[in-house]
């Protein structure tokens, strides 16, 4: 009956074990090879949907529209290299490992900074929805079961990977470079393999879409609705930047010399991604692909019941068309690198948290680390977010894309406005040549990247608004409200504590007095040591109360009290009405009233128990009455603690890593 | 984010309020007059049903079976008449108002006590479940949508019932008179009317259901199966016979001389119980009223859709065939007795709940009634619990039956043995031979008492155990193996404690050095006076620590406190890792250690706030280091509480009355 306090401390218990203790690892500095994998799952893996969705928007206008594709995808290739030649000017100037939301907030105040935190927030939540989706629909291209219950399967991964980072999964290189290794591998054999047999054997690839017709909507799109079309396409496709900006968070974890380390990873990461991307659209071109939004509608000539494979398995099943297990094998290596980018979100999220925190946009509790509690709030909060959208949106990449792209670009946007301020300001007072030439070069390219952001930012919000983008938008505005409310109130709790400070001077009213009450429910060891304790601090009055809710119970204890050696009297004081609270309180209000400057000590003997229905049975009352004490003026609480053995037990626990570990450079 | 641990204070504290205090209501003895309404509710509100079912099971075997039902009831009635005058024996030997948990433990010893505090236990739960579904059955009688979503109705009003009980509603003598007596008068005036029309003005009344033909299913019924039918309607008809008990529990609220003035309105109310319970049986039996078990397949002649009103409804349908607002009143006033019957349980449970605590059964902070908190939990699990089985019995009243008259049974029976263990006793010591005359009276009286309720008790379980009887033995057995439970943490406990005292000895370790840490986070009035207090208490030592998780902000603090008038250094403990629990247990082990008769108290500058919200985004750190330093020997901690504006807040609510409050004789 009384657990309705204690249950969520119980089922955080069970699902999360003992906190953890990160003095025990070891603060490793990642080599390149380590740093590649550790933070390009994120970017890598958008490879996996950005290319697809390029073509289902262009199918709206029907297989003709197709010819596009490969230049739309250059012009993602030409942002995302300009980005990442911004981001490497961002990992040299901020090397802390701050990010986008440091810059912004360093150059352009705390608003735009908060902005930024707000769409991070949101770009955390949909990176698992997205990635978890993606990898369902690509797992059910191989394994039509897990196709056709998408929803069920993603929103059961998303669990599955809390309840890993709920636990602390100890980090290790490993864990991150098998599924980018094989990612990357996989990849480059399917695409080398599959050019291979076109160019050079001669074998003319076919997916299984190609002979399909593709029943266009509208006719003929010309004009506005043309460039519309081309535009939105653009925008999708452009989901192949998300993630780029994760190693700007994790410089502080490369090994020295950390930027320039950081910066060639990240150049290496661009090269990567370029390649899959622009690799991807053309085999998709040469082996014919159609991907239809609605496949049971568009596609003319489809079989009955068809199921539509993502792009990456049907490039699978037609490379490997002699190899069945083949589609097999890249289906999962792309949901496990989709899964991975899920997880960074998982370990990014709850640091962000810590950094907000320490701006006092969240409370200050989540800026230490020290407890597993502030990260597992964190990492529920993610989950069930990401669980909603998926649902929400039934696990479908398309629609949950319209909401990802906006944050990733406003956070973009602002963090390149940021440093081109940053460059101003930093050119204002130096005068040394060299280093001024490099800064203005640094400065002309984070301005063409703010531009260009700025541009896909515009285009994005444009086609993608009605489409979702307004929830994205709507979502970030709360975040963003409920954090400025958070700092007001630190702000006001402040200045309160400035005013109290100021009008008190340095008259700190220092206690003249010192009045020590006992609280005694029993004559044990715990009371005795409480009462010897008190003792120990020497107060001008020491007292022994008992609070009586049974006559003959206060009797025999009085007996037993006047029978040890205590050699002070114990106090009964009545509760008819079978209440402790209320005549405690009673009782130090008395003490306390008409004497200013004495202060009230009471002493509660406390047991320290190691489950979690003892404590459900122990200290209940002493809880309720502490938490009323505080309440008053002038009194103090002291809990003696009394440690029973069961309280060994917790001693015992072994400790865990922090989810997030790798990327902040610890490893096993 | 942090929500989480937040959230059942939060929700609680919504539907709450605040905490009461009852030293504020005046203890004001009930007169008759007015103590009959507060406990005969429960026991007046069972003629509503009980008569309904004895022809519900005889309409097994045809309408022709029902010439027994008067015979039945008057079994019913002698029953009835046999346990009042028992009961009236145990309020004179036990007027503290213990009830039947007390008699049962002082006499048979605790493991029977237990089984009977079990079985109220769950009649507590089916009193709720039975007098809302029956109630809705009612309604749903006058009001044919009520009767077609039974289910959510009683749902719904269980938990408006919870949530006024949650508040705490202000009991006062009128607002249990008004149904109770409403409901008297309106039966009185049904059965009078009726018999009048039929007997002296000759009008014959016949009911809705009169002219329909009963298929009776099994043909003829006869030899055994015909003494198994009668018992079953018997068993059925003893439902009548719950709630006559309460006024064993309420002798305390009653007037001087309390137990007599007891005794006699537990006559008055058994006298009304027996007129109503055969007015209504005849009554139905002059109507023609018939009630089948499954109406569809039993009723012939029925008209389509016709939906079987209860047996009250049908007699004031016939009764007031003229006066058709007397439907509605009959049924109104009828489903408000039912309804202030549940009501009882929600104030008798947690009552019981603290009597249980008392004896160790439950957690020892359910005892006390200063908090409303531990009331809360105990009308949360019965409101849910209540809940469970009207959906599971989707709140059919004949089902739901079948679990509630055994566990009913059963404290009467084990009550009833216990007052001629008591009388045996007694009579074992007294001399006097008026005493000795009226003793054996007594017993004489408690043993028929027994004779007859253990009987019923067999006929009960073995018409009903298939039925569902089995389902309360079983939830009886899991509160008991519960709080067998409980009681033997607590013993294991005292033991464990009168081990470590026996091994101290008087030899209780007095500390002999007081160390003093006060925790810094800042320079502000809170830390002031931290530190001012901790001065006060004398300590051998006294330090002032930070622990530092950003080095800019140790660095001005430290400026900062240096500037201040200390007079002591504060000493900075890094923490590379941005965690503050952890150097705080380190710094205070390598105090403790190889001085085990130092003791270490951590004071910790806490801040006291009036909003849940605040709790949130204050003290969440201290909390949690408070939570692991109760675990490190020889330490102590003192919370020392600065009061925010907002604290004000908490302090001015209006204190509200506790559930029960008038059957313990608290009244407006």
């Amino acid at each position: 009956m009384v657990l309705v306090s204690k249950l969520s401390t119980v089922a955080r218990r069970l699902v999360l074990g003992t906190p953890f203790r990160s003095d025990k690892l070891a603060h490793t500095l990642l080599p390149k090879r380590i740093a590649l994998p550790v933070f390009a799952s994120d970017a890598l893996s958008s490879v996996a949907y950005a290319p697809e969705e390029i073509f289902l928007v262009l199918s709206v206008a029907g297989v003709a529209a197709y010819t596009m594709a490969p230049w739309i995808a250059l012009a993602v290739v030409a942002v995302m290299l300009i980005v990442i030649a911004s981001y490497r000017q961002n990992v040299h100037a901020y090397p802390s490992g701050g990010g986008d939301y440091e810059v912004v907030t360093t150059n352009l105040g705390g608003t735009a900074g908060l902005t930024v935190a707000s769409a991070l927030m949101v770009d955390y939540v949909l990176t698992v929805a997205v990635s978890m989706s993606s990898a369902m629909s690509n797992i059910g291209s191989a394994v039509p079961f897990v196709g056709q219950h998408k929803v069920w399967f993603a929103v059961a991964f998303i669990l599955l990977l809390a309840a890993l980072n709920l636990r602390g999964i100890r980090e290790s290189g490993t864990a991150f470079a098998i599924p980018t290794y094989a990612f990357m591998i996989g990849m480059f054999v399917m695409l080398g393999w599959g050019f291979f047999q076109i160019e050079i054997l001669g074998v003319p690839l076919q997916a299984e879409s190609a002979g399909f017709e593709m029943h266009s909507e509208h006719g003929d799109i010309v004009g506005f609705a043309l460039v519309f079309l081309v535009a939105r396409a653009f925008s999708s496709g452009s989901a192949a930047l998300t993630g780029v900006e994760a190693i700007s968070n994790g410089v502080p974890a490369f090994r020295k010399p950390k930027s320039r380390n950081a910066a060639s990873t990240l150049l290496l990461l661009g090269g990567i991604s370029v390649t899959l991307l622009m690799g991807i659209t053309l085999l998709a071109k040469e082996t014919g692909v159609q991907i239809a939004e609605r496949p049971e509608e568009q596609l003319v000539g489809a079989p009955d019941g068809y199921q539509q494979k993502t792009l990456i398995a049907q490039l699978a099943d037609a490379v490997f068309h002699d190899f069945p297990l083949g589609l097999f094998l890249i289906a999962l290596v792309t949901a496990l690198i989709l899964g991975l980018a899920a997880n960074t979100a998982f370990n990014g999220f709850p640091v962000l948290g810590s950094i907000l925190a320490q701006d006092s946009y969240l409370p200050h509790q989540l800026r230490t680390r020290g407890d597993r509690l502030a990260f597992s709030n964190g990492i529920l909060f993610l989950a069930f977010a990401a669980i909603a959208f998926v649902v929400a949106f039934q696990a479908e990449v398309t629609a949950l894309l319209q909401l990802y792209i906006v944050g990733v670009f406003v956070s973009f946007t602002f963090s390149q406005i940021g440093m081109v301020r940053h460059w101003t300001r930093l050119l204002r007072v130096e005068t040394d040549a060299a280093e001024r030439a490099k800064m203005m070069r640094s400065r002309v390219i984070n301005t063409i990247g703010c531009v260009c952001t700025g541009t896909v930012l515009v285009i994005v919000v444009v086609t993608k608004f009605a489409a979702g983008a307004w929830i994205a938008i709507l979502v970030m505005s709360f975040f963003f409200v409920v954090m400025k409310l958070v700092h007001k109130h630190y702000a006001t709790v402040q200045r309160e504590l400035a005013e109290a400070d100021a009008e008190a001077g340095d008259d700190v009213v220092l206690p003249s007095r010192n009045h020590a009450i006992v609280l005694v429910s029993n004559v044990t060891l715990p009371t005795k040591r409480a009462l010897a304790y008190a003792r120990a601090t020497r107060p001008d009055e020491l007292e022994a109360i008992h609070v009586s809710i049974d006559d003959a119970e206060a009797r025999e204890l009085k007996t037993k009290w006047e029978g040890s050696d205590f050699s002070l009297p114990l106090k009964i004081v009545a509760s008819p009405y079978r209440d402790i609270t209320r005549p405690v309180m009673d009782y130090v209000k008395r003490i306390t009233k008409d004497a200013p400057r004495t202060v009230v000590t009471v002493f509660i003997p406390e047991y320290v128990v190691g489950h979690w229905w003892e404590q459900v049975l122990h200290n209940q009352s002493a809880l309720r009455l502490k938490g009323r004490l505080l309440f008053e003026p002038q009194v103090m609480v002291t809990s003696v603690p009394y440690q029973l053995n069961s309280s060994e037990r917790l001693k015992n626990l072994e400790p865990k890593s922090a989810p997030g570990d790798a990327r902040r450079g610890f490893l096993e």
